[in-house]
């Protein structure tokens, strides 16, 4: 299946893709500045300037969990739309609850890709077992169905009895859900003696794929690959048949920065996933997801050759609540940027002697006299709470994303 | 409202609609035999012939009842289906089990005229309480939205306190679903003090409306009106503010008949619907629906010019078991086509002396002699039965759609 693309957007020159996007990017900031929420939060930027990655990441990026304040300020989406909620095609809720609207483009969380690169044709029966109450995950994977000429069976949630009377009536080859509810659905078909034999791939999402799941699913007969999507932006990356990470959809840009700030980190380190997204009904510019990944270096050997992210990797909303004081990351970076000569921080929280302690670990390569007591000060100022300062060798704290690691034992 | 139509279709002289439709059902009928199923089912038909409500009555009705078998032994449609299962837009279900495709076409199921007729307007914002997974119901009414340009909120089924928080917050104006959901979510929002002022109207359907619940609804501020739609067809007729009877949809062909026939009966003679739709990937041609209804004379005062029905008025399929064998009501037809001069039959089963009983009643203006026992022998020849016949003048038996009223008690 090597060579076998959606189209030849997929493998053309990564310069020529950002060409593409920094030449759009203008465009879409200046519509974005036409939504009172988009104004607001951009206000000053000059639209004409954002032409580079460099004068993005100067943007500041609009946190996924400040929406639910915002959208409750503001409804129903916090002035972000451009487009009017009754000129959309479909209005949604997540948990949250976060509310995201569906514009009526085609394919408009940009599904088809995913679905391609996990072997789906037009032509195609899918079943899909994403739910279509309410929330987006149902119309995202029926919509890049569509898009791709397949036919749906809109299965949803529950009903499993049901669903398998339809997968044996309807013979699909594709699955689109969650892994689990599809080993629920082989488990159940087993004892129920309905056939499934006809599904043999999926795109799953929406929860972890152990890699003793993905095996045993292949073992029987359904090869899965997954894609990384959010309620608000779509598909943001996907797995391809190289099953080396996921790679960054089209029509998305994607950068990882530094938790609790809009800062990208260097290529490989484990950051927060921020995402700008070409919606003209619901634009999003730098939207901090509160997910962390990292970039994974070199091109996928499937021939896509947009940038590739490690796929999901945990939260990056750590804010810790210390001695009844709530930290947030962005006060790290903050003490960060008083401290030039710093590079990366980490925040740890422990327990000793029926007290939390705060000892935070500075990365610096050639430390001044008097810097460790410097950073304590500067600690204390904006926390407003006291905590131990330890410089150590740029490299030295692990890659894993965290700017607040909370080491206190639970319950 | 009045004067205020979808289109002008719908205002037509209703000859130009019959010379439409007429001009239309030959390509039809050529299109179905293309499909292995109709070529069996109409094996012989000249589709350049079928230019008339007389010719078309010529053809064999589909009964609804008959396609679970036929979708068994020729999955998944039956042979039915023009287009590939493939090549649909979705697959369904409903119970039965009966699938049905959704093709490619915009609003396939005639939804739109509807929602119209029951005030929804472009850009309005609609409440979606059909289900979506797996049965047609929730697509029926989000396609007709779409191509109305109303923007949907896909509530489906359940969660109420959820569907409360969008309806809160994305205040719609219209709601669409079944009319006791619509209570339940007022009643609902009442205790848990959420606001559903936003919704001024709806369009139910899917189980009765209750003079006294329509009533209650509309004292809560919510006016609506209903419509009558089937899983394979879609909206057949819907109400319009006149809310005398309903209007049959501009896009569909409707006869009543005399059920166990495919007889039209006389105009407000009460008898099963039979449809036939022009949907070009699932043509229906005289599809029995096994719902009963009648004609109501004159035009609709609110202007559109279709033909009206009174609405479901019941089900047609009135098969009975008798001394332990099934009578069908188109063995009772049968008897009538063996004596042409009967008019209307209906054939009474009841207990006697712990016994079970028949007795055909039959309508005739001007008996000859000897014609009872006629009568008799055939009933008995045709239904292996002995039953009692009883001659009656024309107009005598009630305008219920009953060919077999079954009266024995109940348990």
């Amino acid at each position: 299946m090597a060579g076998d693309h959606y189209d030849k957007l997929e493998t053309r020159d990564p310069q020529e893709r950002e060409r593409e996007f920094f030449g759009r990017l203008p465009d879409l900031v200046a519509l974005a500045l036409s939504a009172p929420g988009w104004a607001r939060h951009l206000a000053g930027v000059d639209p004409n300037a954002v032409t580079s990655r460099a004068a993005l990441a100067e943007l500041p990026v609009l946190r996924k969990a400040d929406l639910v304040a915002l959208q409750k300020a503001t409804p129903p989406f916090g002035g972000f739309n451009v487009t009017a909620p009754g000129k959309m095609q479909r209005l949604l809720m997540s948990p949250g609850p976060i509310f995201e609207p569906e514009g009526k483009g085609k394919d408009v969380w940009g599904a088809a890709r995913a679905l391609f690169a996990a072997g789906m044709r037009p032509g195609d029966i899918v079943h899909n077992s994403f739910a279509y109450h309410l929330t987006p995950g149902g119309f995202m994977m029926d919509a890049g169905a569509q898009a791709l000429g397949c036919a749906v069976i809109p299965a949803g949630t529950g009903n499993t009895e049901q669903q398998l009377e339809a997968i044996a009536h309807f013979r699909p080859s594709g699955y689109l859900g969650t892994p689990d509810f599809l080993k629920i659905l082989l488990d159940t078909a087993v004892k129920a003696g309905k056939d499934t034999s006809s599904i043999e791939r999926g795109l799953v999402s929406g929860a972890a794929l152990p890699s003793s799941l993905r095996h045993e699913l292949a073992a029987r007969g359904v090869g899965v690959l997954q894609c990384y999507a959010t309620a608000d932006i779509g598909v943001i990356a996907y797995e391809s048949e190289a099953k080396e990470g996921m790679i960054v959809n089209e029509t998305r840009l994607v950068e990882i920065v530094r938790p609790g700030t809009g800062d990208p980190v260097a290529e490989g380190e484990v950051g927060e996933v921020v995402v700008t997204s070409f919606d003209p009904d619901y634009p999003m510019i730098r939207l901090a997801t509160g997910d962390l990944s990292a970039v994974l270096k070199d091109r996928s050997p499937c021939g896509r050759s947009n940038m590739r992210i490690k796929g999901w990797m945990g939260r990056a909303d750590q804010t810790a609540k210390v001695k009844g004081m709530f930290v947030h990351p962005s006060e790290v970076a903050e003490v960060g940027r008083r401290h030039p000569g710093l590079v990366r921080l980490r925040l740890t929280v422990a327990r000793a002697g029926e007290q939390d302690v705060m000892t935070l670990l500075a990365e610096c390569a050639a430390p001044e006299e008097g810097l460790q007591d410097a950073v304590a000060a500067t600690l204390q100022s904006v926390t407003k709470l006291r905590g131990d300062v330890k410089l150590v060798a740029p490299g030295s704290l692990p890659n894993d994303g965290k700017v607040i690691a909370d080491e206190r034992p639970v319950g």
